[in-house]
């Protein structure tokens, strides 16, 4: 029996499980809902039902499993495992995550974030094969980062780094819940791209066919722009190519730090696909120095939501492997 | 006889030398002028007898040296060891420095990059001893960088990482020779300080004491804007202060990338001290975000022009010792 690590992906809506062998290939899965209202007991009982159900389900005895890796959001206390809070789950606030999974399946245990497990998964098996430097930007409701530099995911001196949605793009720009003003998150994360279409429309009272999908749906997303802007909308078009502007900026820093061979992009925004890709690698070209050639790739997330319980498993194999 | 390496750093005005033991003590050190005039093969024939002097002088033969560390300014080739090319040196293009250093004493050697060796001294023997993930700008002509994490320097996948002075601070912000806009180099280098005072007064017809500096001196530089500052003058004060908050900017989003425990201030800035340090404290504090304390430090470099020669000779340790 080969050796297997357990990667759990703690999610608002999912907990997601897979095992990984040390080929980093995914030789079992399972998804359960995540009993947000059961609050943190109930979400970790499941957390340590499901593990146990796909071990007995794969025929594996907790002795073969090298170590269980667990993807959660935070804020974390790494070191000691802990999660400080949660958005999502009420209730969960300094619950020592790794140590009541890691004692309820009796395997070795390691807690790290979201966001840097799904880089880790791209990295080990997505889009980031084979490359030495590689950052990944999650574009969604914020801006999740995560940064691997030959094979180790850089966390920072207190386990707060590679926050890359709170890169400062336009000093003074707007406001964040984070406290500061101007972060990338507030110009290119899939939400801030529905928020100024929106604000364009209603408070500056601006044209636009998305007008009509505001009234019936009561609301837009970051798609409803995009497919606006392919039937010809002006402002959907505006919107869409500032937002993508700003991405390229917070490209070109995170390149002038870290130089990077690949930049991965996910999130609910990379489903744009091409639409998304196409115009950032235009501005990134534009933004680029001209003292050295362009070296930096930028490319889409393959793994899609699976790269951060792909990547939960990778980081159980890095610390127990 | 204990072991030693010998750190040279190549400046467009002295050459440095310095032999660093085992325990990053520094055992000796000599300088010569750069013969700049003399060109490439006369600059490498001065590195090599300087560092045969200083062997001797020391009564250490070669075969007590566990290895050479060059910083040059670049562009280089870090993996071949080439020096692509060199502003202040003419004809120093395409030269394969570290081999015919190394060649040249018999003496394995390592190239690394200016502001990466200043970097490296103040972590393994300045203001970054004990910490665990460091970064150092070098605010002088322009602003170098360098990032070590866990004692390593973090250089990237094609060598070009940590070029802090090349960050994006204001999109669509002044022109830099590197092509781009809005380089923080360009707001908050010495010369930017000197070259924005100049502006406003030479350009704009503003009121300052400095007018009078400039025309007794020719000119004027970051040292004349502080002292001008201390002296009460307005514009000075304004100037002062708009470089150290673009700096902040450039700190804050150092902090989102790499959590370092430390960022540490060295060049010609530098020599403010506390006329640097205090003010980009109060804004960094400011432009801290609220959902956590603030970890990263903010300090002096403490080594002075001799963090090159340090670095270099701790390099040579890293990849030889």
């Amino acid at each position: 029996m080969s050796k297997v690590c357990i990667g759990i992906d703690l999610g608002g809506t999912f907990i997601k499980f897979a095992l990984l062998d040390e080929n980093m290939s995914v030789t079992g899965a399972l998804q359960l809902p995540t009993p947000a209202e059961a609050g943190p007991d109930g979400v970790i009982e499941s957390m340590i039902s499901g593990a146990t159900e796909l071990l007995d389900h794969e025929g594996i005895s907790a002795g073969d499993v090298t170590g269980v890796g667990i993807g959660s959001p935070g804020p974390l206390d790494l070191a000691a495992g802990v999660v400080i809070g949660m958005p999502n789950i009420p209730g969960f606030v300094n619950i020592p995550l790794r140590d009541r999974v890691g004692d309820g399946l009796g395997i070795r245990t390691v807690l790290e974030n979201d966001a840097n497990v799904a880089a880790l998964g791209e990295y080990l098996c997505g889009s980031g094969k084979d490359t030495d430097v590689m950052v990944m930007l999650t574009l969604g409701t914020g801006i999740g980062g995560g940064i691997v530099i030959a094979g180790d995911l850089i966390r920072g001196a207190h386990g707060i780094g590679a926050e890359l949605g709170h890169m400062i793009v336009e000093p003074d720009g707007e406001q964040c819940p984070c406290g500061l003003r101007g972060c990338l998150e507030r110009y290119a994360s899939a939400s801030a791209v529905a928020r100024y279409a929106r604000k364009l429309i209603e408070q500056e009272g601006r044209k636009s066919i998305l007008t009509e999908v505001l009234g019936r749906k009561g609301g837009i997303d970051a798609a409803d722009v995009n497919e606006a802007r392919h039937a010809g909308d002006d402002l959907a078009a505006k919107v869409w190519d500032r937002a993508i502007s700003y991405l390229a900026v917070g490209c070109v820093n995170i390149t002038r730090l870290l130089d990077p061979d690949l930049i991965v992009l996910g999130g609910g925004m990379a489903k744009a696909g091409d639409d998304l890709t196409e115009p950032l690698r235009r501005h990134f070209s534009r933004l680029h120095w001209t003292i050295d050639t362009q070296k930096t790739a930028l490319t889409l997330a393959s793994l899609g939501n699976d790269a951060g319980v792909i990547g939960a498993a990778g980081a159980a194999w890095k610390q127990f492997g």
